[in-house]
């Protein structure tokens, strides 16, 4: 998005300051999209969508990176005591997870594969094996499909994919190729959801999405109760997908630690 | 698809031999992809999706520029006698028009473009305006969208477009950039029915259908049934799009009329 400011948009804090008196000094996550308000989208509970909207760390608002943020009342979203901090920073994410759930109808009969073993994938992959399909997670490290299968989720490396087909495929990869190998895995009639969101990408044959009848569903933020009220039942486990916490102070060794490829989550803490 | 052979494959013809005694001398038009009977596709009533398929003047299979052909019974749907020899040969991509209605649940409340004056997109507006949902052909063509409109379908010129946005937008254009057009004038969560398959298209940005959450449906062939009822039920007026009719034997002639820009459907008869 070509953003300047602070980064920084999955967070759980402590209200400190509103006009809401019962929610001082209470636990909360926020969503980040900022609507007007007034438009179409936000009288329509879309404020995600809204043409005028800004997003926290990403888009016209400085991000949680920060000792202090502001948000919109109607954008908090209070967490249970039961719900650590550690789980509550996936809330963002995991939305956006649950958000696949509002956009398909995934049966027990579908066979279903999530391409990409990121935290993202990671995240997906929990999220639809709720739904009790018959679901294989995808990617190219062992190590990280490994807390998939520590869980009862069926994985594959990439590589072993071959000849292959799937009902709905979940692009995560967060590379160029992920929708090639997306559309060369699904069958006709199937449905490829797009999680994937990059500078660049391989071209897409859309006359194969024609002639194969694919749906292609583009997928972004989520349900913040849905993911909230999943952690506090223990629907999915958040744990492994944490690598390491530093204080703000050390948040350029965070970053540098961040960027290794066999690391997932890396918190970081005002201390 | 690289085929060469005897093109053709919207027809209408009379049964000369068959096993099935009560179809011989009966009107009949066909299904055009022979699936092999045997695979999963052919066995969940989706023999267009056979990997084995053959396709009636398309792949592996002669087509109906020709005195004669042969197809399985099951592709076959007899022609009620209301319905004349003119309008039948439409049969094949009314259906393909109507494949849209069974992918795509349409409400009244829907804003829906039917981006592309041609045969295709005169014949998928006149499908679509019958859910009576809110519609407009567009196209470039004021000749050909005036057809429309004296069905009493609201139509625009693409030039006239600017900042409208719709709900649905079905690209036919069979032009490199009517994806393009159809990405610009969709809302967020918007669908994009894609009609339209073309040897070069214009790259279309993914981080868009992502961020705005849309659906990209592809849609191909249809159901014979329904759209031989809507003949037969007045629900289509096809005669507009019928630009002349030529003998077999004056095929080039009916080629190089066909291929002028103000030319609809050109007939060929065997006379």
């Amino acid at each position: 998005m070509g953003f300047h400011g602070v980064l920084g948009h999955e967070f759980v804090g402590i209200v400190e300051k509103c006009d809401k008196k019962k929610l001082r000094g209470k636990r909360v996550v926020g969503e980040i999209n900022i609507g007007c308000g007034i438009c179409f989208y936000c009288k329509n509970q879309m404020h995600n969508h809204c043409p005028d909207r800004s997003v926290l760390g990403i888009l016209n608002k400085d991000g949680v990176f920060a000792e202090y943020i502001t948000l919109p009342l109607r954008n908090l979203h209070q967490i249970p005591d039961s719900v650590s901090d550690e789980e509550a920073v996936f809330v963002e994410p995991l939305a956006a997870a649950f958000e696949i759930l509002q956009q398909v109808n995934i049966e027990s009969s579908d066979k279903v594969c999530v391409l990409g073993d990121g935290k993202l994938g990671i995240l997906i992959a929990q999220v639809l094996s709720t739904t009790n399909c018959n679901l294989f997670a995808v990617g190219n490290h062992r190590e990280k499909l490994s807390i998939l299968e520590e869980l009862g989720i069926k994985t594959k490396l990439s590589l072993s994919l071959k000849e292959e087909k799937f009902d709905i495929v979940v692009d995560c990869t967060g590379s160029r190729s992920g929708i090639e190998t997306a559309l060369n895995i699904v069958k006709p009639r199937g449905k490829i959801i797009i999680k994937t969101t990059i500078a660049k990408r391989d071209q897409i044959d859309l006359n194969h999405v024609v002639i194969n009848e694919l749906v292609l569903i583009g997928s972004r933020c989520g349900p913040f109760p849905v993911a909230i009220k999943a952690i506090e039942t223990k629907s999915v486990d958040l744990f492994p997908l944490i690598s390491s916490s530093y204080s703000l102070g050390e948040g350029i060794k965070a970053f540098q630690y961040a960027s290794r490829r066999d690391v997932l989550k890396v918190i970081l803490k005002i201390t």
